[in-house]
C-alpha cells in the first residue's frame, strides 16, 4: 500500500520557519515509529505570486486535490498589499478552501494551563477553557455572487452577497453535531436571524437537522452579537459553536485571542469523504504570517505542530499518535520551554523556533 | 421659542422601567434648571405590534421625524420570537434608523472606575478604557437588496446583500474623523478588504476622505477579525473605531462587554443636520430588553440616563448639563449605590431601578 501523502504549502512570513519544525516531526515519525509519509512541497500566497504571478498555480491546486492532507503555514505580508484583489495571497488560500470544498473548519479555542496567565482575561474565566468553533468555510459572503465594485450614477458601489443554500447549512451543521457527540454534546449556533434572512434559513435548517438526526445533542441559538458578548463574558458556557464563514472568522479569532494561546492553536478544514473514506483536509495554524518577526527564528511552531497532530487524527486515523504529539507539547510547556511570545513574568527558558521543535521531538 | 421636543419610545422588557427614571430626570431639569422639554410618548417594538399589528406605526414614524430627539428604551422579547420577520420588534427599530437616516451610531465603550472589577478582562487591560465605536447604521447587509429566502431547484436559499456606496462610506467616515478631533485624534477603520470588495471600497474611501479633509487625524486600517482580536488583547490602543453596520454590531457589543459596564453604556444614532442645524438623533442604551428581569425593578437605568445625557450634548447643545448628569452618575457609583448587575464582591448598597434614579437626582 502506498504511504499516506502530504502536501506542504509553507507560504509566507513565518510559514516556512514553523513548517520546518513540522518536517522534523514528520521525519521523526518515519525514523522512530515506522510511519512514513510521502511529502511534497509547493508554493501558496505571496511566494507563489512572486514566482508564477498567481497566489496558487493550477498545478499546485491539482496536487492539493490528489493528496491525503494539505499542511499550510500562513499567507500574506505587507509587500503584497499593493496587489490587485484577484492575485492577493489570500486568494490562494480561499481557492484551496473552495475547490477542495472544505466546508467545515474546526477551530479549537483551548487554554493551555501553562499559559492561562497570558490571556487578557481573568484566569478563572479562561483556565481550562476548551471549546471548538465550527465555521462554514466555502460559502456565505466570502464567495457569493454578485460581488465587486461597480459604478452607479456618478459613484462607486461595493457589493458582496451573503448566500447560503439549505444543503450548505445542513452539511456543516452535521459536522458540528458529530463533533459535539464526541465532546460535551452541546452546540450553540450563531447568526443574525433578527436582521438577515440568510440567518433565518440558517437557524431553521440547523434546528431541522438537529430534530431529525441529532435530537440527543443539546442545541441552542444565539444572535452573533450576543455570542461575541458571551464569548468575552464566560466562554466556558460553550462546547461547540456553529456559525457561518464571516461570523466564524471574527468569533474564532476572538476566541483564540481570549485563550492567550494564539501561537498554540491549530485548525482543520474538512471536506467530503474521499474514496478512502477520509475527508479532504487542510490543516493550518490559526495565527497569521506575522511578517514583523519573519525570518528571525522567533516564531512559535507549536500551532503548526498541533495542526499536524490534527492531521494525524482526522486524516490518518492515528489518534494515539496525535495524542503523543499533543502530550509532548504539553510536557515542553510544563518544562518552561518558551518562544518569545510565551515569555511571561514567571520566566522560563527562552528558545528559538528550531529549539522549540527540537524540544518537542526530545519529548516525543 | 418653542421648547425642544423629545419623543420617548420606551419599548419592551425593561425599556419602560429604565425610561421612567429618565422621565424623572427630564422633570428635574424643568423644575430645577428651567429647561423644559416637550415630551411625547409612543410605542415601538413588541408593544406596538400588540396594539397595531406592526412594530412601528406610521404615525409614530411621523412623530419621530418631527421631534428634536428620540429616546428609545429597548425592543424585543421571547413572546415575539414566533412573529414573521417583517413584523418582529427589531423591524421597528431598524425602520426608525433607516427612515430617519441615522447613519452614524456612536457607541462609547468606557470602563467606569468603580466597576473595573466587573470585567472578565484583567483590571489593567480595561481600567480607564475610553473608546468609541462609530458604526454605520443605515446601509450594508442590514438593508441591501436582493434579500430573502428563495427556492432554487429543490432547495431554499437565504440571501442578503452587503452594499455600500461611496457617499455612504464618506459621510460616516467624516463623522468618525470629526469625533476623533474632539478626542485623541486617532481613527482605526475595520473591514475585510482581504476578502470583500465592499471592504476594499470602504478602505479606499476612508483613506481618500482622510487625505483630503482630515490629514491631521491619525488613520489606520485593520481587518475586522484582527480588530476583534486586538479589542480583546489591548483595547486601549484604540481611540475611535470606524466600521460598517454588521461588523459594528458585533464589535461594539463585544467592546461594551469588555468594559464590564454593559448596564452603563449609552449610544447615539445621528443623521444629517435638520433646519435648526442639529442632527436628527435617536438615543438608546446599548443593553437589550432583558426580558428575564423585566418588571421586577431590578434593571439598571444608568445606560438610559446617560443616553439622555448624550441627547443633552448632541441634540440640545447643553454640554454642561450633560456633564452634570454624568458627574451625578459617577458620584452615585462612588457612593456605592448599586443595582443588582453592579453588585460585586466588595458589596455596596443594593437598590431598585427607581431608587437608582432617585439617587442620581439627589446627586444632581
Ligand atoms: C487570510 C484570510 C482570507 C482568512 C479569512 O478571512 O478566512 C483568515 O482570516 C482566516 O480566518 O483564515
Ligand atoms: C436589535 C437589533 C436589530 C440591533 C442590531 O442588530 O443592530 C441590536 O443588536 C443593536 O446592536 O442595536
Amino acid at each position: 500500500m502506498a504511504n499516506p501523502s502530504i502536501l506542504i504549502l509553507a507560504g509566507d512570513g513565518i510559514g516556512p520557519e514553523v513548517m520546518a519544525e513540522v518536517k522534523k516531526i514528520i521525519g521523526w515519525f518515519g525514523d522512530k515509529r515506522g510511519i512514513t509519509f510521502d511529502v511534497s512541497e509547493d508554493l501558496v500566497g505571496g511566494c507563489a505570486y512572486d514566482k508564477h504571478g498567481t497566489p496558487l498555480h493550477d498545478d499546485t491546486m491539482a496536487k492539493a486535490q490528489a493528496v491525503d492532507a494539505v499542511l499550510l503555514g500562513a499567507v500574506g505580508g505587507p509587500k503584497y498589499d499593493v496587489l490587485d484583489f484577484s492575485v492577493k495571497p489570500e486568494r490562494g488560500l480561499l481557492r484551496l478552501r473552495k475547490e477542495m470544498d472544505l466546508f467545515s473548519n474546526l477551530r479549537p479555542a483551548q487554554c493551555f494551563d501553562a499559559l492561562a496567565d497570558f490571556s487578557s482575561l481573568k484566569k478563572d474565566v479562561v483556565a481550562g477553557l476548551d471549546i471548538v468553533i465550527v465555521r462554514e468555510l466555502t460559502s456565505g459572503v466570502y464567495f457569493g455572487e454578485p460581488r465587486g465594485i461597480f459604478t452607479e450614477g456618478n459613484e462607486r458601489v461595493g457589493i458582496n452577497t451573503q448566500r447560503y443554500t439549505e444543503s450548505e447549512i445542513a452539511r456543516v451543521a452535521r459536522s458540528a453535531f458529530e463533533l459535539a457527540r464526541r465532546r460535551n454534546n452541546k452546540v450553540c449556533s450563531m447568526e443574525k436571524a433578527n436582521v438577515m434572512e440568510s440567518g433565518i434559513l440558517w437557524r431553521e435548517v440547523v434546528q431541522e437537522i438537529h430534530d431529525k438526526e441529532y435530537p440527543d445533542v443539546q442545541l441552542s441559538h444565539m444572535y452573533a452579537d450576543a455570542g461575541a458578548m458571551q464569548l468575552c463574558r464566560w466562554p466556558k458556557q460553550f462546547d461547540v459553536i456553529l456559525t457561518d464563514n464571516l461570523f466564524g472568522d471574527l468569533l474564532s479569532d476572538m476566541a483564540a485571542m481570549l485563550t492567550g494561546s494564539l501561537g498554540m492553536l491549530p485548525s482543520a478544514s474538512l471536506g467530503a469523504p474521499m474514496a478512502n473514506g477520509r475527508p479532504k483536509a487542510l490543516y493550518e495554524p490559526v495565527h497569521g504570517s506575522a511578517p514583523d518577526i519573519a525570518g528571525q527564528g522567533k516564531a512559535n511552531p507549536i500551532a503548526c505542530i498541533l495542526s499536524f497532530a490534527m492531521a494525524l487524527r482526522y486524516s490518518f486515523d492515528l489518534g494515539d499518535e496525535a495524542t503523543r504529539v499533543e502530550k509532548a507539547v504539553e510536557k515542553v510547556l510544563a518544562d518552561g520551554v518558551r518562544t518569545g511570545d510565551l515569555m511571561g513574568p514567571e520566566g522560563g527558558t527562552p528558545v528559538s523556533t528550531a529549539a522549540m521543535g527540537d524540544a518537542v521531538i526530545a519529548a516525543l
